[in-house]
């Protein structure tokens, strides 16, 4: 099939970019002897996780149980789920996990941990957990270090669990300080951290200023977008995955309107929504559910009724979370067509 | 299954509600001589589109020849495509669609129109079409009346389409006078107007304000969303459909941490990200893709962890796009779980 042949709106990945995206972010953790955890939340798609773990991944990181499911029944290992596991339905789904696969969580909570390891006793399972310490993001994790020693002692007396060490994101030279106390604590207090696991793409780059980190997460990497460009960690050459549109209306001269609107892009980020390639000055200035509006006043030539106009997400993760398939192409030839098949399994 | 048995992030529809919510649209519609058309964009599922049609909606209205084809394999008929459809591909299907059900097409450009003919002639159909004036959202549709009738002329002699009349989005008093002028100069040129359709939830209320109307089309109704409320077109106790969530951190007494944020309500909309439920002073300030953040500082009592929420999502539409399926609950029973079957059909 050939890319011209794929009707629009589409994801298109350039299975070329994605893998020198794959290869560089291992070579580089590989050099700084930190383990690399990529994040399948970016794709969803087992046959990309497995391209990362045979670049030399360590083992992958899911946000979600129904991720974790899908990767396990395709044969991935080592999984760092970083979520706190809530409920019992959800207890009894990463305990029958626990003993299928090598599977790691994170907990904030001894409200968390305490569930859990009540959960494991009954199913005769055990789980690995790791405390989570907040960061600059304000989001979750224990808020302090004393917190986080504190939450280890608790998991690490609670039957049913294994403490295994922490976890924190964002990390970079903003809280490298942080969590090289985190670490100092947790060997003062004769706590386990063979894993301490860092995470984030902008602040990859960083991981040599952090003291102590054994692994790092990363998940927009392998396909990067509009924001990372916006950050500086990536050039427009290393966005792997477009949106793949075709101009259908041109009503007045200065506007066209593509085949992409919130429910095919997302509405993350700020305008314009996404970059457009292929005619240059053309930009999205709105979005409506199935309509993205180009400002084209500035092109030239302008795209026309039938111009398919590739764009550049601002976000790829919440974009490719919207779409049935991703469009695998080698040139212009499609190699591959994956469903996203971890998309939707929000439980 | 009891309302409690739900695992979390879940979209809960209350069903009562929903009915409600459809039969006092179609009653308004119906004391007002019009005709109404849902736009199923909303819902994406069969089963609530027969609801709207055996409620008395002469037809339903769709956004993407995919959710066409859904409905149409589930029985549905009269149906109205409110896009610009173009490329082979797409217009292959659409004169298939159109040899097997009643289906009408809008269109704002002879570009468009051509192709459809010419595909149309080819394939043995006959496509409906109406012409699309442009409307205050600057979006599609032609730029002014004589361009419509030009338009419409074109239509009506080109082989293979059926000009039915014309259609705009949206429609209320702001471009009543306009709607009108449109109607008389269709009159004028001895075109075919049995279709004179309009469009929007928050200005159905303004249909009567609009001579030559012969339909109305309308989606978010059906639920309601927190937009509808700032609108001043939806209360509270309209909002027929929830995003059903759970307090998986609390990590300072101020900030609690649910889990549904980008991927479970969509980034629509300004903040807060929906209507918080269950805890009066809790708003989302902030979501990441699988992490909602709520500030509970008001709250009394706090929610902790464990506990649920539900929330009136900002934009209902692309909330419903990102999810698998949806539960219809009577009371606290949950009666049905549909699949939103015509989600991810992008093309």
């Amino acid at each position: 099939m050939h890319i011209d042949d794929i009707d629009t709106p589409a994801l298109v990945l350039d299975l070329d970019v994605c893998e020198r995206n794959i290869q560089r972010f291992q070579s580089f953790f590989d050099e700084h002897g930190v383990g690399f955890r990529p994040h399948i939340k970016t794709h969803k798609i087992p046959e990309l996780a497995r391209w990362q773990v045979d670049a030399g991944a360590m083992g992958i990181t899911c946000q979600k149980l129904g991720e974790v499911e899908v990767m396990a029944d395709a044969g991935l290992d080592n999984i760092l789920l970083y979520y706190n596991i809530v409920g019992e339905p959800k207890l009894e789904r990463l305990c029958r996990l626990s003993q299928r696969c090598d599977l790691t969580v994170t907990a904030d909570s001894p409200v968390v941990t305490d569930a859990m390891g009540t959960a494991a006793v009954k199913q005769g399972a055990v789980i690995n957990v790791l405390a989570e310490l907040g960061s600059f993001n304000d989001r979750t994790g224990v808020p302090s270090v004393p917190d986080l020693v504190e939450l280890g002692r608790h998991i690490d007396r609670t039957a049913g669990l294994n403490l295994r060490g922490m976890a924190t994101y964002p990390t970079g030279r903003q809280n490298a300080d942080r969590v090289a106390e985190a670490v100092q604590a947790f060997d003062r207090a004769g706590l386990n951290r063979e894993i301490v696991s860092g995470g984030g793409t902008p602040t990859a780059s960083e991981v040599d200023s952090i003291d102590g980190l054994t692994e790092h997460r990363a998940g927009t990497y392998i396909f990067m977008d509009r924001q990372c460009i916006d950050r500086g960690v990536a050039a427009e050459a290393d966005c792997a995955l477009q949106v793949l549109t075709t101009v259908v209306s041109n009503p007045v001269p200065h506007r066209a309107i593509i085949d992409g609107g919130t429910k095919t892009f997302s509405a993350d980020g700020d305008m314009p929504r996404g970059m457009v390639l292929d005619f240059p000055g053309a930009e999205i200035y709105q979005t409506n559910e199935e309509h993205g509006f180009l400002d084209i006043g500035k092109c030239d030539p302008r795209p026309s009724i039938g111009d398919r106009i590739r764009v550049i997400p601002n976000h790829v993760c919440v974009t490719v979370n919207l779409h049935n398939q991703v469009y695998g192409c080698r040139g212009n030839e499609v190699e591959r067509v994956w469903p996203v098949a971890a998309r939707g399994l929000v439980q």
